[in-house]
Order: C-alpha cells, then sequence, then structure tokens
C-alpha cells in the first residue's frame, strides 16, 4: 500500500479504527499534491474534505483519479463549515490551520468541534515558537507573521506550548507532541516546530 | 494493510523505498509482541533481526507467524553483530539501543555502521533528558539509570540534544527531530522524550 508523507496521521489512523466508531472523517485544508485524505480512503474511511483553494482541490482531485478514489472535496471556509453539528466520527487538520491569524484559528477550532460527534476524536497540529521562520516576515503581533511562501504571503502563526490548550478545554486530551525536526528543503538545513494533539470528544 | 505503533518507522520505510536499494534491512533489538519488521516483511523486504531476549524473540515469532511470515530474528547481541561489512542496505533499532550504557551504545552504533552498506539509510532513537523518567532509580552516572520496568531492573542513557551527534560524524544526517510527548499510559500521563535520527551511509 502506497504510503503518505503526513506521518502523525498514522497514529490518528490507528486511533480512529481501534475506536470503533463509524468510518466517517473530515479534513480541514483537505487539497494538496499529496491528500491524506487518500490514506483514509484506503482504510474504508467515508472522506470529506473543506479546502479554501481551488488549485489546491484539483491537485488533490488528480491526485485521487490517478488512483481511483473520490476523496469529496468541498470548497469552503473551515471557520464556518457547512456540515451538520454532530455528523462526523473523525476531524482532522494537518499542517494547515496555522495559516491563519489566532482569532480565526479559534473559530475554526470551534467549528471542528461542533461537527464532532460525541467519542468522536480530533487531530489538529500547530506551528510552535521553537520555528526557525518565528520572527520573519511582516509582524502580525502575538507571534501571528506574514511571510513569503511559494512566492505568495501567507500568514503563519506560532504557539506557545501550552497557548492551544485552552481551546480543547470541553475535550479530552489522549495525545501531544511537540516536536522540533531539521530536514533539508530546497538545499537549506531548516527546522521546524510543531505541537500535534489528539483529543476525544 | 496492517497498522503498526512504530509511527517514526513509516518516515523511515518510505525513505528506503525511494532510495531504490535492494530492501535488505536488519533491525536491531528486534524482538516483542509487535516488531516492526513485520511492517517492513509488508513490504517486500528481506528482513533480519538481532535479538538479545529469547523471549522477546518468541513473541516476535508468535506474531509473525499469525501473519505467515518469517521474519528471521536471531539471538544476538548488537555490540557484536555475526553480520557481514555492508551486507545491508538498511539498518535500525527503534526504541531499543538506549537501553544500554553509554559506552555499549557507542559499539552498538559502530556495529550497525559496519553493517551498512555505502549510501545505505541508518534509523536510531535515544532518549532525552526531557523524559519523565530521568533521575529515578539507581544513578550510574552520566544520564545513566538502572530502572524498574515491567518488574525487572534494567538501564536507560539519557542523551542532550546533540550529545548522540559525534557518533554519526563520518555519515550524512537527512532527518533529526527531538519530540517530548505526552499521553496515558497504565492510567498514569507520562511524558517521554526522544530524538530520532536517521543518516546515509
Amino acid at each position: 500500500m502506497e504510503l503518505y508523507k503526513q506521518i502523525p496521521l498514522y497514529r490518528f489512523l490507528a486511533l480512529c479504527n481501534e475506536s470503533g466508531m463509524e468510518k466517517t472523517i473530515l479534513d480541514c485544508g483537505a487539497g494538496g499534491d499529496s491528500p491524506p485524505l487518500s490514506l483514509f480512503s484506503n482504510y474504508g474511511y467515508s472522506t470529506n474534505g473543506i479546502e479554501m483553494n481551488v488549485e489546491q482541490i484539483e491537485r488533490a482531485n488528480q491526485f485521487a483519479t490517478e488512483r481511483g478514489q473520490n476523496l469529496n472535496i468541498q470548497q469552503g471556509d473551515m471557520r464556518q463549515l457547512a456540515i451538520s453539528a454532530e455528523s462526523m466520527s473523525f476531524v482532522y487538520s494537518y499542517n494547515s490551520i496555522f495559516h491563519m491569524r489566532k482569532q480565526d484559528v479559534k473559530k475554526a477550532i470551534n467549528e471542528m468541534k461542533r461537527v464532532l460527534k460525541p467519542n468522536g476524536l480530533l487531530f489538529v497540529n500547530f506551528l510552535t515558537l521553537k520555528d526557525f521562520r518565528v520572527g520573519d516576515g511582516v509582524d502580525l503581533g502575538d507571534n501571528q507573521f506574514e511571510q513569503m511562501e511559494d512566492d505568495e504571503l501567507v500568514i503563519h502563526s506560532y504557539y506557545d506550548y501550552h497557548e492551544a490548550d485552552s481551546m480543547f478545554d470541553d475535550l479530552q486530551l489522549i495525545y501531544k507532541e511537540d516536536r522540533v525536526l531539521e530536514r533539508k528543503f530546497e538545499g537549506e538545513w531548516i527546522r521546524q516546530g510543531f505541537i500535534d494533539y489528539i483529543y476525544k470528544k
């Protein structure tokens, strides 16, 4: 079976499988050229995705079509999901939610929690203050920056170790991982910082 | 396909696949009730394992037999591998090498490097000083401790962020990840610290 580069989602997938809940899953920020919903589709999940950017939806659809999959990715805004409350067993947002200002991240988290079924599982990750790009670009305050990425100005919001915890006070923590990784990217060594959370509603 | 709990090895597997080298792999500390060599076997690898503890070999063999696999795990000492130089494309030790004193860890690393082919890939991980058990048990000096685990006294050696780097000065770093994770284990919250390395020879 094909391997996917979003390694932390393997842990989430294993927990989703173990939960025994109906296999319905939502990805917030689901587009791109290697959509992780494809991994969940391989494991029998009924997949749903929300993505703001039409080009990223097209890239994901091309990937899926080449594999005979339909990932069901809709254009939409994760701050305002056109999805019923408590309709998804599993919801995640991988390397995506921090491309908004913190006030918008909070709205998106509230939406993800709203559509999650009771006992459902949530995965979300954040950039941390240990990331090498903290401080670069246009300072929007509170560790939010507008930075160049692929020739576009995009927002990156960076979080302290405990900063995001309070958005999940109404959920039960299953797993929290603080990761700092060093790797070569386009010929340069980079240092990225992430916190991954898995919660149960 | 079955999922395995040793999540960081998915990244290593993906890199091994991408390398295009012959699929021969060695696991140092290969025993236990969920042997990750089984994952590599699922992806067509010719597997080899070394394990000190006979009971752990039996557990791994039972797991493999239930899946129609033969993982080829031999009893042996990773400080002195009965394996030819430059015979394995891929070598790893996952959550295992730190169960020795640091002087023995160095011997094992040297052996892993010896049996690795040129251009081959090495994965190894270490406990770090951020782990919640640093300081527990019998202090053997230099952040080495004898600690109770499953009613047995076992050694745990803990490393600072850069401490292990020098053992790999003759290899090329591909990936380094410093991880601190919080999870429930047997009803208690625990905080574990690991550094994962991937090197190319």
